[in-house]
């Protein structure tokens, strides 16, 4: 009989595409998560681009997420990097359930944020840019270890599995953080 | 018979909400316009969230978009601030209109930036996020005046008509500054 | 007789500036603290401008005012921001009291950072800025409120006194939060 | 008989230390600069900690910086990245040559910019927040190609020398970039 979990992070992706490996990631999360915590991935598909004017009656979609964001004790974020800023499907994701004013789902929340990307600098750009809406959000991000994968085309098999030993290591790392300041915000031991 | 514009701007909305201050400002801008410049308006609506799977055959409303970027002389953009950064509306047309890569319409355009938000620092933050963007888009926007329009809705009347005459004269100047520096990259006189 | 205070803040001010408006929160600060907790100030003369090569054996004033970040619970930074950023002063006082690598005093420490500027986005900026050295240096900033004081020539006297009731609610407030949170972090009651 | 050069750009270095990587790419540049474009490098030592109480008189090192800066044609920042931010150095110079109100020598000026770091981000952050100042300052930066040098001890041999030859084709095309914008900006040919 599987144990049950003491924490639940949920996972929040950064791109819509088939095989994206910010969404790569949070499967190796799933699979490094330490003992006593389970890594689930949100479904971001289906959303419509943010309007105000239709924040009334929100998207079933966005209305899954934010049940999914408050059920979670903490969330994982992984990042693409758009234009050296936060992808359109991330921040859309970001916009939507933080929405309408007064009902964030996003409050008080802990949280881990990943990244991955093709190019030199792994997506780090777009995740300075996320810390600065969590202040808004008044979430709370970890600061360490920071996982940055650069040249992701060579840390990734063509089945999408992280097979960077270094990598697997920090994400590993990176959850036991956040499952240690989750911890101490919720008061739980 | 009016004369013909010797440059054109186009004004990129950043939100998607009738009646959005930031669209206010585009309109403001059409009526402050420097002799000789003429501000036209983008259509951003019928985007969907930008998925690079479907690059290869860019929707209708992002080709238009492309077009219209394409035929200006430089671009206004008018910023909303959605959680301390760039609205999903505005990362998302950002995002469309740059790809597929090695085919971005804004390439080297010179542009310029403005914002209005009913709080305090009037959407200045989103401002700074674009900037970066700009860096990897090899766009040129420029520095001053900044027009940064806080508590918006002392700003504007009920028909959503900018009336603060000091943001008027600074959106003017903010057109005037772009319009010499337009001038200059494109080496016109 | 004086209760012994739970907790001690240590304030560092953001400029050498007699008269400096983020002094002038500083000292506002202890004076609106929460019972129980004591607000103290640093002295940040006397450094020299940061140079690596001199880290072997610091300047008499660094080592003071690491112990001194040391023995607090928590730390409070009041900014200026010069030329969109933080000061030269700050920044300088962040790098000393970091070095040598292995040896940060600011390690682990909950932070709370307040700003003031005659202008209109008061030291806002330089806030951003000092939160993305806040993941580098491992510290956990609060998020709200945010003490951001724009047109501060209006919001102090004379003599240097925040006379801005809104100003000394929201200092106030949050110092209450970040005696929250440093009780969290620190596994106090 | 030396060409007379077209164009001169002062370098600014982001580090009293000795043999800081910054510097090296600095030396680096006065050597593939491009025909016609003279690379010189800024004294940065004995400037004080920036204190606004100071500036009606400014120390001498300060008064020859900004002469300098003034008489070249655009300049070109070295930097290292400290904390995820700006060098204390570098700041301090940024901000002294800045002053007092009215009297910067930046204005107006074209710039380059680039970085090293022995870490895997090659001082990208310190990058960003210095254009950011560069808004307030109203200069020119130009995109593209970033120069942006990681893993630096494997790019610099022992004498300080950039022996990375992609490194070097990089800061090259820099400089070529940066002499054909400031030619647009000051409208030379």
């Amino acid at each position: 009989m599987a144990p049950v979990a003491e924490l639940t992070v949920l996972g929040i992706p950064g791109s819509l595409r088939k095989n994206a490996y910010s969404t790569s990631l949070l499967k190796a999360a799933v699979e490094v998560a330490p003992e006593g915590v389970r890594v689930e991935i949100a479904d971001i598909h289906d959303f419509p681009v943010f309007n105000q004017d239709l924040e009334g009656s929100l998207p079933e979609p966005v209305r899954r997420l934010k049940e999914r964001v408050r059920a979670a004790d903490a969330v994982l974020f992984a990042l693409n990097e758009h234009n050296y800023g936060l992808s359109s499907a991330e921040k859309n994701v970001l916009d939507w359930a933080s929405r309408p004013r007064g009902d964030s789902a996003w409050e008080g929340k802990p949280a881990g944020l990943v990244s991955a990307s093709v190019g030199m600098l792994g997506g780090a750009r777009a995740q300075y840019e996320l810390r600065q809406s969590m202040v808004f959000l008044n979430m709370f991000p970890i600061n360490r270890p920071e996982v940055i994968v650069p040249f992701a085309a060579q840390k990734f098999d063509d089945a999408g599995r992280l097979t960077d030993e270094t990598a697997r290591k920090f994400l590993h790392d990176h959850l036991v953080e956040l499952t240690r300041y989750t911890k101490l915000l919720l008061r739980r031991t």
